[in-house]
């Protein structure tokens, strides 16, 4: 296998008024988490997946003695108004020439598919813990730009550069005739941020107008949040501790 | 030399009901002693080379004035039953590109050759040195898992995932419409196991219906178990010391 | 996308007499600085836009919520005697392969729009801080030495190797027919030389016959000396500080 | 450019007994110093280049202000009974992949050029600076050992590996039906040998049957052993240092 290859699992027909829907692990795997839990919502059907000699030369073991290897897998889901194409899974090439081959890649089955709106799923780190979890997003296009503002994404205030298939996949997109998105929570990005992850998976229902449950994610998001308080308390433990060595140890410096 | 390549050393008919049986280097060098010894002692016929850009760029100076690359080779043996073509070598591919690149065209070569089914040979590594050495498996095919089983072969219990050429031939192959299993001799990891490596050769032995005489193996196993010995005795015997040193040095902080 | 490409945004007539002049990130930023500050005071019009999987895999958020990937871009300028062709851009391409094929690419397209001379302007990094600001430069063609030498050009006093695009363009340029020159701005090498950017700007005014007016970039020039001059005072108390420091240690250990 | 690729300078008819020497960047700089002395002795022709995506992306500043790409060359001298093609350059290719198309490409050119054997050279690092600079080699043919074994070059003395060039271009010549030797000067590895470089030059002046004056090498080879004895004298010199400022050290500790 020389090239990233898309191999179709059973062949489907074309999207109407397609959207393809990445959810890839990035930061704070909000992408990896909004994707999957989408997909087995909405039960989509797993159609295609996508190979390439740029993910690790790896496969994994099954509990029952299966292996599979490391790939994404496309998903599709029939809505009332519009279609959606998913792309998850467990990796994004290792390095620049393969991000770009299997952009490219997508980008052709997107095509051939119906696809007329990408929508990638992202995480922007801000450092610190913020309640709120607002949604930031950059777009090719002023008329996508409009409808996410209506629906409270924030444009123009994420700065600097977005690395991986986030970005990617809107930019080669648009360069092949297809606008898109990409949309990031608000994240610490230290950590898995399932509650970041729920902001987005509201906010993709209302766009693609699915109706998702979302009391799975709220459930792990709790789970995780008393993880993170525990974590934080934790911190602000060790740096008073550390506080007061070093405040001990500099008076044992300076007795 | 741009691509991987396989050269044929001597032409060959067909295999009846073929069988690919990898023996490279990995994880306890299980693999790696496996398909050499099973070589040797079949007296397979040497019908290919491998050669590759994704292995290092060097030559071998051999003991007589000779230099030949480094290398993968090929070996066909006619068996009662079925015929193997086994894989053996110095090397795999160093990068995951390259490691992709050799399996599809060891595939190809395969099912030219009338390939229909992969076994590759590899270590699972415990951390611990276990006397019983299982053989832990993952397969593509409920029938081959059928097989194996009845064998005493343990599906299920190996978990992670399996770097290199063991797990990707047989989840290429599956692609390819060639199904396949990893076999994994429980080893420690960190040393040439042949113990494990004994057990695999006895289980292949009865899987390809071949006569295999296990002796000169048992004869490097006892030396070798009689080397870890000793290494284990050292170990324990500096921790112990360590244990001292480090007690004598926690009551000199404490004092 | 597999291959570095370019993407043309508006198809334009050839150049007459055309010259390539690219001003690409290096040595003192002095490439970058040229190239973006005759493209914006001459106006040229961007015709073309270079991608390459040898850039890194990540776009720039912009100000107004849009992206963009990480390029090179083309601007053209009708002179009054010859047309310029500018390339400038966020990065060179990260690898020798890269590198070798962005530069074949631009070879190709250059023939294409009528090139007949190229340009590159990068620095020469002396590790000292030089008033005069010289420019030095290497050149495929005798007699392009001689045009440079009338303008004050020094050729044959730089020496060791000119890494990256400034380099490689005129060297791959003459193989396809197309001779050229680096020209390169003496630099300290460790901070972004606006000074002697400005020193090269002058030149190349000269050198097409554009008329260029340099007083934004004296400001920036008079702005980057205020804080070069406060970096040097800052380094030569803090070197002052460690002699002093240094000697209380030696006085102290000879003691 | 994106292959590496061959630039014929001059078209000459086909070598006649051909032989290819090459002397490339390697141990002790034996190859390329053994490479240049040679064609600067017979006046041999530069008759093409070969540039190589796999070689830095990096151009020469040459004394009289003009440029050159990092390459190899190859050279024509027309012998009394056999011709010579030399291949001597800067550099050798930076990886793996690199290696094994530079080795594909030179072996193509080898073969129009009529080329009937392949004689690279190379060190062999011993470690310590012997005085008879013996010749070891390794070899694709039993023919090509006979003749070289007349002439004092010792087989199946060195073992291990050969990286690089040196030993690529025999065994990939071989597959192309090409035989060649790799010859090695024997060499501490950590200096330029001109000494054991002198010893290979004669060697080739007798098996190429070329008449050759080694009075520059020899000078030369005096020249770097007086500074080999002064460097020997110093490092003896600091290991005594450092065995006394150890042991006072020692003696300071345990005072």
């Amino acid at each position: 296998m020389k090239e990233s290859v898309i191999i179709e699992r059973v062949k489907e027909k074309k999207l109407r008024n397609g959207i393809l829907i990445t959810g890839l692990p990035g930061i704070g795997l909000i992408g990896q988490v909004v994707g999957r839990y989408m997909v087995e919502e909405v039960k989509a059907k797993r159609i295609a997946r996508l190979l390439s000699p740029h993910f690790p030369h790896q496969v994994f073991m099954t509990k029952n003695g299966g292996m599979r290897l490391i790939r994404n897998s496309f998903f599709i889901h029939r809505g009332k108004k519009r279609d959606v194409l998913f792309l998850v899974g467990d990796i994004q090439a290792m390095s620049s020439v393969g991000q770009y081959e299997v952009a490219g890649v997508v980008m052709n089955y997107a095509k051939k598919m119906g696809v007329k709106e990408i929508l990638t799923v992202g995480g922007y780190s801000t450092g610190k813990i913020s309640e709120e979890r607002r949604i930031f997003a950059v777009t090719t296009s002023e008329e996508l730009k409009t409808r996410f503002k209506k629906l409270g994404v924030i444009f123009g205030e994420a700065r600097g550069s977005i690395v991986g298939a986030a970005g990617l996949f809107p930019a080669i997109g648009q360069i092949n005739g297809i606008n898109g998105s990409c949309i990031m929570g608000e994240t610490h990005g230290g950590y898995v941020d399932t509650a970041s992850a729920r902001q987005i998976v509201l906010l993709l229902s209302k766009y693609v107008d699915i109706p998702i449950n979302i009391k799975r994610l709220d459930q792990k998001a709790a789970e995780s949040q008393k993880v993170l308080k525990k974590v934080q308390e934790d911190i602000k433990r060790n740096m008073e501790n550390q506080f007061e060595t070093t405040t001990s140890a500099v008076s044992s410096y300076i007795r």
